[in-house]
C-alpha cells in the first residue's frame, strides 16, 4: 500500500510508492528510438489493465479494437483504491503530522490508438477527442465523494519524466487538497471578499490589453506566457469567460479549444531556439478541486479559480538552488518567449520528434 | 539587469536572468566524456574573473597558481550587485505583487585545482578545505546588510543540472527569505512558542532512538534518510548539537564532519541500485537566514533553526504531477533506502564517474 508523508514544518507531502519502481522504461538513459512492443496501440490491449472509460465504435468489444481514445489503471500506479481514511474527511491531513493509506485513483488516458509521439502529430479531431475524456474523467471523479483534487497531466519525451513514447496522458485523484493549491485557494478566496471579482479574470483582461506575453487569442481563449515564468517558453492556455472547473466547459467549445492546443504545441516545436535536437515537455490542467474548507467551513471555489493548461518546456533541469530555495532562475523572458512564439508562426513547418523517443 | 518577479497568488518567486542563457555548457546532450580546457583547473586562473576568497600558499600571487580553494563570481550570473531596492529594506517583498532587480551574489566555489569529478574523489583535507570555505563566505555575507539568505548548493553531473564537470560548489546570496523558507520559519518559531524546543533537535533525538532511518552517526553528527524523502535515496546531515547557523560551526569539527561527509558520497556511489551507469545529486545547505521578520517584528531564530545538508540524488525528473501539484512520488522507501545505504559500505569499493563527464 503506497502511503502519504507529510512533513510538519515544510507541508510537504510526499507520496512513497514502492510498487513504481517496478515500471519499465522503454525510453533508455540515452534517448534512443523505441524498438519494442507499444502496449497503447490497437491491437495490443491485452497487454493493458481492462478500460475504464472509453470511446469506441458501437460495435466494438471492450478491451479490443476499435476505439478512439482509451483509458486505463495505471499498471504501476502511485496511489491505489481503498476506503478514505478518516483523518482525510475534512481535510485535516494537511494540518496534520505523519502519515496516511496512499489512496486515489492513477490512470493512464491513451489519446489515440496510433503510434504518434507529439500532439502536434495527433489530428484535430483527436486531441478533441482527449480533450473530451479529461473532461468526462473529471466530472466522473466528482461524483466520488472521497476525491478532493484531481490532477491530469502528460509528460512529453523522456527529459521530461516520460517512461513510454506513445502520445498518452495521465490522471491522478487524491482525497485532500495539496497544501501549495490549499494556500492558492486561499489567497483566491480573499481577493474575492476585497475585490468581488475573480483574480484570473482581471489578470487575463489586464494581459490582453498589454498583449506583452500574448502568444494567440481566440474568441474563447487566450495563450500567453506567464509573468512569473518558471521555465524557459513556459505556456498558458485560459478560457477568457470565467470558468473554475474545466468540467464544466460547454461541448461545443472543445473543438476551438482542440486547433488552439494543436497550434500551441507546433509553435512550441518550431520555436527550438532554447532545445537541441530533442523537445520535451509537461503539460498540466489546473481545475478547481472538488471541495475545499477554510478553518472548518467550506468554501465556494466557483467564483475564485478559473482553470487553465499549464505548457513546461523541460530545457533546463531544476538543481540545487531551485531545491533549496524553491526559487526558479528563467534565462528566457517571457516577453522574449512570446515574441518567438509568435514568430514561429511564420516559420516553415518542421517536425520534430520528442526525444527520438 | 535580471529581475525577481513574484506571482501574488501562489507566491512563487522566479529570476529572470537572460545573461544566463549565454552559458556554455561542457556537458553536451549526450553526456559525453568532456575534452576541452577546462577554466576551474589550477594554471588556468585567467579563464575565469579575479577570485573574491581563496585559500592559497603564502608565497603565492592572487589568481595564478598555489591555491587549494577558490571563490570567483560567476560568469553568468543569476543574480548581481547593485543598490538594494526599497521594498526589500523589511522583507516586505514576498507579500506584494511585481517585481524587483535581481540583485545579489552568486559566486563559484572551487573545491580543488585537480581535475576531479566526485567529492568521493576529493581528500578527506580538500572536503575540509571546501567546508572551511562554506563557512567563510557564509561570515562574509552575513556581515552585508543586504543579505537575508545565502543558498549553498552543489549540482554533481549534468542530470543534476552541472555545466561544468569540475567539481565545485555555487553560492547565491539574495536580499529576501524564499516565501517556502519563509513559511517553514514561521511554523519553526511556532514550534518553538509551544514546546519551547529546537524542533529539530527533538526529530533528530527520535530519529536515533528509532534507528530506522539512520544511515551513520558520528560523535558530532549523524546521517539519515528524511521520513519525508521527496527523491530516492534523499540523505540528510545534521550537527546533534543545536545549531542555526552552519557559520557558527567549530572549526574543529571540520574534520570530522569532512570524513562523515565523504563516507556519505561514498556510500551513495556504491549503492547504485537506482541508477544506471551514471550517478547524479544535488548538495543543498539548509542554514538560518540572516534575518526574519514576521508580521514587521524582528524573531530571533537562533533557536528555532537547525543547520543541515541536503543530498538529493537525481534518480527521476520532475514531472507533469510533481510541477503541477508540488507533491513527489518516490519509489523507493526511506528505510529501505537507509538499509540499502547502510549495506553499501559492506560492499568492494568502486569507483563511479558522475554522468561520464
Amino acid at each position: 500500500m503506497p502511503e502519504y508523508r507529510q512533513d510538519p514544518l515544510t507541508g510537504r507531502v510526499v507520496i512513497v510508492a514502492e510498487e513504481r519502481a517496478a515500471r519499465p522504461h522503454q525510453f533508455d538513459i540515452a534517448d534512443k528510438p523505441y524498438q519494442g512492443i507499444c502496449p497503447f496501440c490497437e491491437g495490443n490491449e491485452s497487454l493493458t489493465p481492462d478500460e475504464t472509460a472509453v470511446f469506441r465504435r458501437a460495435d466494438s468489444e471492450p478491451n479490443s479494437p476499435g476505439w478512439t481514445v482509451r483509458v486505463i489503471p495505471n499498471k504501476y500506479p502511485a496511489v491505489v483504491s481503498g476506503e478514505m481514511p478518516i483523518n482525510f474527511l475534512n481535510n485535516s491531513f494537511m494540518h496534520t503530522v505523519g502519515k496516511a493509506d496512499g489512496i486515489g485513483v492513477h490512470e493512464v488516458i491513451i489519446d489515440t490508438p496510433r503510434h504518434v509521439l507529439s500532439i502536434a502529430e495527433l489530428t484535430p479531431a483527436e486531441i478533441a477527442g482527449m480533450l473530451a475524456m479529461y473532461r468526462l474523467r473529471l466530472q466522473a471523479l466528482r461524483a466520488d465523494a472521497r476525491w478532493a483534487y484531481v490532477q491530469i497531466f502528460k509528460n512529453v519525451g523522456a527529459a521530461a519524466g516520460a517512461s513510454l513514447p506513445h502520445s498518452h496522458s495521465q490522471l491522478v485523484a487524491i482525497p485532500f487538497l495539496p497544501p501549495s493549491l490549499f494556500q492558492m485557494l486561499c489567497r483566491a478566496d480573499d481577493h474575492i471578499h476585497r475585490h468581488k471579482n475573480c483574480f484570473w479574470c482581471k489578470h487575463l483582461q489586464s494581459e490582453i490589453q498589454s498583449g506583452e506575453r500574448i502568444v494567440e487569442e481566440t474568441e474563447h481563449f487566450a495563450v500567453l506566457c506567464p509573468f512569473v515564468s518558471r521555465f524557459a517558453g513556459e505556456i498558458e492556455i485560459y478560457p477568457k469567460h470565467h470558468e473554475a472547473g474545466y468540467d464544466q466547459l460547454d461541448v461545443v467549445l472543445l473543438d476551438e479549444l482542440a486547433g488552439l492546443f494543436r497550434h500551441t504545441i507546433m509553435r512550441l516545436e518550431k520555436a527550438v531556439f532554447w532545445m537541441k535536437d530533442s523537445l520535451a515537455y509537461n503539460i498540466v490542467l489546473n481545475t478547481e478541486p472538488f471541495r475545499f474548507e477554510r478553518e472548518g467551513t467550506k468554501v465556494d471555489i466557483s467564483s475564485a479559480f478559473h482553470w487553465h493548461f499549464s505548457i513546461l518546456p523541460s530545457l533546463a533541469r531544476a538543481a540545487g538552488f531551485e531545491w533549496g530555495t524553491g526559487l526558479h532562475i528563467n534565462p528566457i523572458s517571457p516577453e522574449q518567449a512570446a515574441k518567438r512564439l509568435q514568430d514561429a508562426d511564420r516559420e516553415p513547418p518542421t517536425v520534430f520528434r520528442p526525444n527520438r523517443g
